[in-house]
């Protein structure tokens, strides 16, 4: 299989390892690239020295395309992007920020960019800075999130039609079923995040491994609307601000109970009832920890199976 | 194409046309039932002899298998059984409410019994209580919705592992594109709401009509979750509804802010301040009024359109 996505990168299969905190090291991004995905580091939680060794550690384990996701709100970006152009990092994924800001100072030194949006008007500012793809997230994604709380259904056809980049989607996608549904509707790739969060070459502490695969149906919810929508897994953290969120309480209180330093605290350290546990609706499927090498291979059979049980269903 | 559900309703196509309040009546089923798909007939908001009229044109305007839609939670539910069996309707869609209560008397005189779900739970109590299939509907649908925002890409797949029965997908389904991404995750029918709701032979007020073809995305937002999840268009009521939200009103005071009648002012009697617009979120991508047949036609072209396309896209 080619497409514009597989082309873009380099790589077999048009499967993203999304670029999550405290989740894709150079392990986990390694053995995606390594098994024909785009593996992506998560700069996002790290210091830049530790990116630093990520990368010299991720140009070690494969020969293979792999890229970096940064958020644009990385508080020390200028740091970041300066150990990315030195390390030679050919793809970049921003997210959470503004994609005019480095599009084209990236695009100038030779790199692929993708932007992540969740909605319309982000795409056509990507799309206008410049950018090779996006990635449309919808609401059933973990972690940040938009406020329209379009789902990735609703979301990918609207994008496809309105943008004349490829698009990849992310979102809720957890099987090859997922992947050729998204495919179906116009998608050119796809961007897996908790499946690979759960992974064991992730990155994340055992505990909040055990955790997604625990997690069933309704056990994440959007929270934290009045400051920036992010989809937990409920624990006590998470009981908190439903608490504050009901009787009403205002951005302030919500950034005050949230702290410091409260994913790290969960999704690193492992502790299940104080951290900010960020993952997807699809948790609720996921039931084991697998191998990336093995998430992958049964991504591509059962995307295949499911390719030619559906072909003769014409109607 | 023929399966468990053309085969339980004896229609052509698999995809059902949902009993909407105020907007699915007989022109609107018929002309459904008459292009191949299963129109319901939504009996929610009609008084007993209202439904007893609309059966009766029914069977005058078609001679194809439809159905009708009943809220278990209808005030008056006796008498709207009591004529759906006189008038000897074959298929029945319960929704919002115990499934236990009605389907096997149903069952027992000889009629296919649907229930609607949002969650593993009632699919299992539907199950249990003998149902013939499951509309599972996703976090996007419009209208009253289920209280764990599980999207229709994370629903589906949970749903069809769990239960032997038939999955009738709902929630986020506008394109052909669509109804071949719910096939693939396992779905072997689909429910269409939004797309109909706006259809040159629904009941709804042309203003509410020109309203689903105006919303774009972002324009409509699961509320009122603190009473009973729904999906509304964005209006002045809806703004009375954020705003006490917010600020974090109580259930009672959401009721009052609600009153009575508000969703028949809106979609039936045109007053798109003051009414409850029950919309799904897919309307931001319905840009004409169609008819009937139209509509189902250009369904079924782009749905076998998208299996050619993608069934070359193997990996």
């Amino acid at each position: 299989m080619e497409n514009r996505i597989t082309k873009l990168f380099g790589i077999k299969y048009p499967i993203i390892q999304a670029g999550m905190i405290w989740c894709s090291g150079w392990r986990l991004a390694s053995a995606v690239s390594n098994s024909g995905g785009l593996g992506l580091i998560g700069a996002g939680s790290m210091y830049p020295e530790v990116l630093t060794e990520h990368l010299q550690k991720m140009k070690q384990a494969t020969e293979r395309p792999f890229g970096v996701n940064v958020p644009l709100l990385y508080p020390d970006i200028d740091k970041l992007m300066e150990i990315i152009l030195k390390e030679g990092v050919k793809i970049v994924f921003t997210s959470a920020g503004n994609p005019a800001t480095w599009t084209s100072h990236l695009k100038s030194q030779g790199i692929t960019v993708v932007h992540v949006i969740a909605n319309k008007k982000f795409a056509q500012k990507a799309v206008d800075a410049g950018v090779d793809a996006l990635v449309a997230e919808g609401f059933e994604a973990g972690g940040h999130n938009g406020k329209e709380e379009t789902t990735t259904l609703c979301l990918i056809p609207d994008i496809v039609r309105s943008v004349h980049v490829p698009v990849i989607a992310a979102g809720g996608i957890g099987s090859g079923e997922a992947i050729a549904s998204m495919l179906a509707l116009g998608a050119e790739g796809v961007q897996i995040g908790s499946l690979f969060a759960a992974s064991a070459e992730s990155s994340a502490h055992e505990n909040f491994k055990r955790a997604i695969v625990d997690a069933k149906e309704g056990d994440t919810r959007l929270m934290m609307k009045k400051v920036v929508p992010v989809r937990l897994l409920k624990n006590r953290f998470y009981q908190l601000i439903e608490e504050a969120e009901n009787r009403g309480a205002e951005r302030e209180e919500l950034q005050q109970i949230l702290g410091r330093a409260r994913a790290k605290k969960g999704m690193f350290q492992g502790d299940m009832d104080e951290g900010e546990l960020e993952i997807g609706q699809i948790s609720g499927m996921i039931d084991e920890i697998k191998t990336a090498s093995q998430i992958m291979a049964e991504l591509v059979d059962s995307y295949n199976q499911c390719l030619e049980r559906i072909y003769p269903m014409k109607m």
